[in-house]
C-alpha cells in the first residue's frame, strides 16, 4: 500500500494506535453497566489474532493484471493479505462481527490506488474488456455494508482505493467554490481549504476517515448540515467514470436542463461509476466558532424550539438535541471534573430541581453551534437563546460545547470497547416531518426496547435529533445490548430490523445519512416504490450493462433471508 | 372542454380578454421605436383568422377511444378544433410564429381532462395497450417547445390536460407542508393555501397560467426563489405515473436511500411519466411584504452587492438587478405620472448626476423584495440596504417596487404587441458562477447584439440578474429586433443560437429555469455530456420502452438542422 495511505484497524474503528480510553470518564462505565445489567468490565471477546485468519482464495485475471501493469506504476497496486483484509468490509456491526471472528467470506483480489481521473478511466475500460468487478473505496468507514459486492459470478474483483486522489484542483475565491479530487479525506480537504482561508463545513462523525467521494456516493450529512446542507446540497458539479463514459456536469449554480445529472450520481453508492472530481460550495472560514449547551425540561419542548428556529429563520450551524436517555449518556460520558466543577454541577442540579422545578430524568441536552463574525455569531446566539428560553431552556454555557467538540470523533471507538465486553452496540437513524417526530420517537424507541427485551439480558436505547429542516428533522438512535446466549448475531439483526421496521411503518425513511448498502437493502423497495426500483435498475442496466460496478446494491428482490434473517419477525 | 378550464389565446399569451395596453405607458413606445429603429406603431402583422386555419387530420385509435369512454366521463374528453389548437403548442417564439401564420403542423388527436390519480393511471395503461402517444399538459405556458412530440410514428397522440386536478389534498400545518394535485394553477394554489394562512412563495413570470406539475417537470424558478428555492428545492415528495408503474416517494425532509428518486422525476419534462401529486414545503403567510427600488452606479457594483448579501447571510426574498439597457426599459415601462411625480423624477435625476456624480446611462435598477413579520422585514431591509449603500446604491423607495408588483405578469403580453408590429422579441436565460458573471454578461450581450446587427434593421438587448445563489447567479436576457426582409424566422434562430452558443462557450448553462424542450435540445449533449445523455436515455428506455411519453425530448443527436437552422453559424 502506498506509504501515505493508512487504513483503519482491520478489526475495528479508527487509528491502530488509538483505543477508547474509559479511565478518564469515571461515570461512563457505572452508567453503562447499570443500563445493560453488566457485571464485569473485563474484555471477554477479543478479535482473533490476525495470523489465524484464512483469507479467501485470490482470483486473478492474468490478462487484466498484465494490462494494469502497463497502466498503473508498481507500488500502486497491492494484494497483500492485510491490504485485502482492510478493503474487504466497512465498519458496520455485521462487518466487525465477522472480522473479529476471522470470518472473511469476501475480499477483493487486488487493490488499486489511482492518482488521476485518467487512470480511473483506464482501470474501468480495462475492467470492461475483462469483465472484472470494480468496487470503489473511499475511507472504508461506511456502516451500511456498502463495499461487499454480490453477484460477482466468479469474476475477479478489484477495489479502487481513491485516497491518492486528494488534491484541491481549483479554488474560485470569488465564487466560493472548490474543485477537489474525490479521494480526499476530511482532514486533508479542510487543511487545503483552511490554508487559503476557506472551509467546507462538512463534518460527519466519520470525518477523520471518510472521503469526499464517499460522502457524495452515500449522501452524507455533517454536524453542521443545518447551515451548510447535506452533501447533496453542497455539490455543484462532478465527474463520474462509468462503463458508458465519463459523466461530467457543468459548473453552474442551478440549471433547468432536464433531469439533474448530478443527482443520478449522488447517492449511487458505487453502482454506476467512480466519482473522480467534485465541485463544491465552500465558505470563508468563520472568525469565531462556538458550541454551547442548553437543558430543556423535556424532549418535546426541545423539539419545538428547534422547529421554531426554522420558522423564525434563525438556524444555528449545529443543533443536536438529546432525548433523556441520550442526555444521561452524554453526562456520563464527560471527563473527570475538578472538585470545584463537581460541586458546581451539583449546585446547578439543585437549582434546576428546586427553583426551575425540572424533573432531571426528563431533561434534554441541546448542543448548539454558532459561527461567523463575532457580531453575527453573537446576534444569532442571542436570537436562538431567546427562542430556547421561550421553551423553558436553561443555558449551561460553553463547557458542554467544549466537551462535545473535544470528544466528537471518539464515540465510534466506544463500540469496539463494548464489543470486547460482549455488548452489541449500533445506530439506526431516520428522518420525518415535524408533526410525526414525537410519535416516531416514541414508537421507534418502544420497538427497539421491546426487541432488546426479547433478545438480550440488558439493553439501552437513546436518541438525538441530529439535523433539522424546514419541514422536519432526523432522529438518530443509538442502542446497545448484551444478547442472550446463542444466535447472537441473529438477535442483533432482529433488533436492527425492529428499528428499521418501525421507521418505515411510521412513514419515516430507512436512513437519513447512512446510505443503503446491504444493511438497509430489504427496505429499499418500500422506501422508493417498485417503480422507483425499476428506475434505478434502468440506470444501472443502461450505464453498466455488464453489472461490473459494485454489483448487488440498490436493487429490488433483496429479502430478509438474504440479509441473514430467515424467519418472519416476532410480533 | 370542461367549463372551468380556460385556455390562453390560441395565437398568443394570456387571457383572451387582455391586450397589452401601451396607452398608459407614455414613454414605452418612444423608447422601443428609438431602440429598434421603428418608424410606425401600426399593427402590420396580425394573426390569421381562426377560421382560415387548416388543422392536421385527426388520427383516432378507435379501440383506445372506446376504452377511454369507459374510463373517463363524457365532457372530459375533447377533440374540438379550438381545443386541439390550444393544446398543440406552448408559447415559444417558434410556437407563436407558426400559430399566427396558421401553420399547424401538429395537434393532439384528443385532449383528456382527468380528475384523479387513478384516472391518470388508467389513461396511461390504456395508452400502453394501444401504443398511443401521451403528452402531459399543465398550463401550456412553456417557451421552450416542451409540448410538441416527435417520433410519433403515425401513432395517435393524446394530450392529458391536468388542470382539473387542482385540489389541496392535505395541509400539515405543523410541519408546514402541503400535498397538492399537480394540475393546480398558480393562483388557485395560492388561494387554497392563503385561505389557511400559508403561502408557497413560488411566483414564476408564468404564475397565472402555469401549473405545479409543469413547474416540477421543467424545474421552474419563481421571483422569490432566492429565499424559497427553485421548485426542485421545494418539492419533498411526489407521485408520477409512468408506463412501468407509479413512482411514489416518501414524505420525509431528507434521506440517504440511494439515488434520489424525486430528482429522476423533477425536470423529466413529460418524458418519463405524468406527475399527479406533489408534497411541498410551504410557509406561514408573511404579515408584511414589500418591494423597493435601488439605483446602483453600474452593473458591476450591483452584482457585487448581491453576492455580498449571500456572503453575509442577508438574502432578500427577491433581487432583480437590471443592466443599463434593461434599466432604461424599466423606466420607459412605467405608467403615466402626475406632473408632481414627473418633476420629482427630474429632481432625483439632477441630484444623482450632480451630487452623486452617477452617469445615468450606466445606472442599474435593483428591485428587492422583503417579507416576514414587520420586525424581521425591517431588520432584513436595514441590513440589505447597508450592503447596497457600501456599493454606492441610491434608494428609490417603494414606488418602483409597487410599479413592478402591479405589472409583473403583464410583460409577456408585450411580445404579442411587438409581433403585431413586425418585431421578434424573445428571452434567453442562463446561470453562472459569480467570478464569470460580468465576463458572461459582456460576451453574451455582444454575441446577441452582433447577431442582431447582421439579421435585423434594429435590435435591442437587455439583461437582468433574476436569481442569486451562494456561488453564482442567473442572467436573463431579453432581446427584440426587426428582422431584415426574407427568412425572418431563420434570422430569429440565428440570434437565439448566438445567445445559447455564447452561454455554453462561456461555461454557463443552456437555461436556468426555462427547460430544454426542443428549443434548447441542440445544446443538451454539451450541457450534460454524452454519458449524461446515455443516463437519461437509459431511464427513458427502462421506464417507457414503447417511447409513449412526450417522445423526442431530452435525447442526444438533435441537430441544428432538426432545430430549423441548416447552416453552420456565421462567425
Amino acid at each position: 500500500m502506498p506509504a501515505d495511505i493508512r487504513s483503519m484497524k482491520w478489526w475495528g474503528w479508527g487509528d491502530e494506535a488509538v483505543e477508547f480510553d474509559i479511565s478518564n470518564r469515571p461515570e461512563l462505565w457505572p452508567y453503562i453497566s447499570r443500563s445493560l445489567n453488566l457485571k464485569s468490565d473485563k474484555a471477554i471477546d477479543r478479535p482473533v489474532p490476525l495470523e489465524s485468519i484464512v483469507m479467501p482464495a485470490q482470483h486473478l485475471d492474468s490478462a487484466f493484471v498484465e494490462e494494469l501493469r502497463r497502466l498503473i506504476p508498481a507500488g500502486r497496486t497491492e494484494d497483500s493479505r492485510l491490504v485485502r483484509l482492510t478493503h474487504a468490509y466497512g465498519k458496520s456491526l455485521r462487518d466487525l462481527w465477522r472480522v473479529r471472528r476471522g470470518e472473511i467470506g469476501y475480499a477483493p483480489d487486488l487493490v488499486i490506488f489511482p492518482e488521476t481521473h485518467e487512470e480511473v478511466v483506464a482501470i474501468v475500460q480495462a475492467a470492461i474488456r475483462r469483465a472484472v468487478v470494480v468496487v470503489p473505496f473511499g475511507g472504508g468507514s461506511n456502516i451500511a455494508g456498502c463495499l461487499e459486492p454480490s453477484h460477482r459470478d466468479d469474476r475477479m474483483v478489484v477495489c479502487v482505493d481513491m485516497r491518492r486522489m486528494d488534491r484541491l484542483l481549483h479554488l474560485d475565491e470569488q465564487s466560493e467554490t472548490a474543485r477537489f479530487q474525490a479521494g480526499v479525506l476530511g482532514p486533508r480537504l479542510e487543511e487545503q481549504l483552511q490554508s487559503r482561508g476557506f472551509t467546507l463545513g462538512h463534518f460527519p462523525d466519520s470525518f477523520l476517515f471518510s472521503t469526499l467521494g464517499g460522502w457524495v456516493a452515500t449522501r452524507s450529512a455533517g454536524m453542521q448540515s443545518d447551515r451548510y446542507g447535506k452533501i447533496e446540497d453542497i455539490v455543484i458539479a462532478l465527474r463520474m467514470v462509468t462503463p458508458s463514459g465519463t459523466i461530467e456536469t457543468l459548473s453552474v449554480p442551478k440549471a433547468s436542463s432536464g433531469i439533474d445529472i448530478n443527482h443520478l450520481c449522488i447517492g449511487s453508492e458505487g453502482t454506476l461509476g467512480i466519482i473522480t472530481e467534485v465541485l463544491l460550495n465552500v465558505h470563508r472560514a468563520p472568525e469565531r466558532k462556538e458550541s454551547r449547551g442548553y437543558l430543556f425540561p423535556d424532549f418535546a419542548s426541545g423539539v419545538e424550539a428547534l422547529q421554531v428556529c426554522h420558522r423564525e429563520d434563525c438556524v444555528p450551524v449545529m443543533a443536536r438535541l438529546n432525548d433523556p436517555n441520550k442526555t444521561a449518556l452524554s453526562f456520563a460520558y464527560k471527563s473527570a471534573q475538578s472538585p470545584l466543577k463537581r460541586q458546581l454541577s451539583r449546585g446547578i442540579k439543585t437549582y434546576l430541581r428546586t427553583v426551575r422545578r425540572m424533573q432531571l430524568d426528563r431533561c434534554c441536552l441541546l448542543l448548539a453551534g454558532f459561527e461567523g463574525s463575532p457580531e453575527s455569531c453573537e446576534r444569532e446566539r442571542n436570537r436562538a437563546e431567546a427562542i430556547y428560553r421561550r421553551f423553558g431552556a436553561f443555558a449551561l454555557g460553553a463547557e458542554p460545547g467544549r466537551a462535545f467538540q473535544a470528544g466528537k470523533y471518539d464515540f465510534p471507538y466506544l463500540r469496539d470497547f463494548m464489543m470486547d465486553r460482549g455488548v452489541l452496540a449500533d445506530v439506526s437513524e431516520t428522518a420525518t416531518m415535524w408533526s410525526n417526530l414525537m410519535p416516531l420517537h416514541q414508537s421507534a424507541t418502544a420497538a427497539i426496547q421491546s426487541a432488546m427485551d426479547r433478545e438480550s439480558t440488558g439493553g439501552w436505547v437513546g436518541c438525538h435529533v441530529s439535523h433539522t429542516y424546514h419541514s422536519g428533522a432526523s432522529l438518530y438512535f443509538t442502542f446497545g445490548f448484551v444478547p442472550k446466549p446463542g444466535d447472537e448475531f441473529v438477535r442483533y439483526l432482529r433488533v436492527k430490523r425492529a428499528a428499521e421496521d418501525s421507521f418505515l411503518a411510521n412513514g419515516a425513511t430507512l436512513s437519513h445519512h447512512h446510505a443503503v448498502g446491504i444493511e438497509h437493502l430489504p427496505w429499499l423497495e418500500r422506501e422508493i416504490s417498485p417503480a422507483g426500483i425499476k428506475a434505478v435498475e434502468a440506470l444501472k442496466n443502461g450505464l453498466d450493462p455488464q453489472n461490473l460496478l459494485n454489483p448487488g446494491k440498490l436493487r429490488g428482490g433483496f429479502t430478509f433471508a438474504d440479509w441473514g434473517l430467515p424467519e418472519e419477525p416476532q410480533k
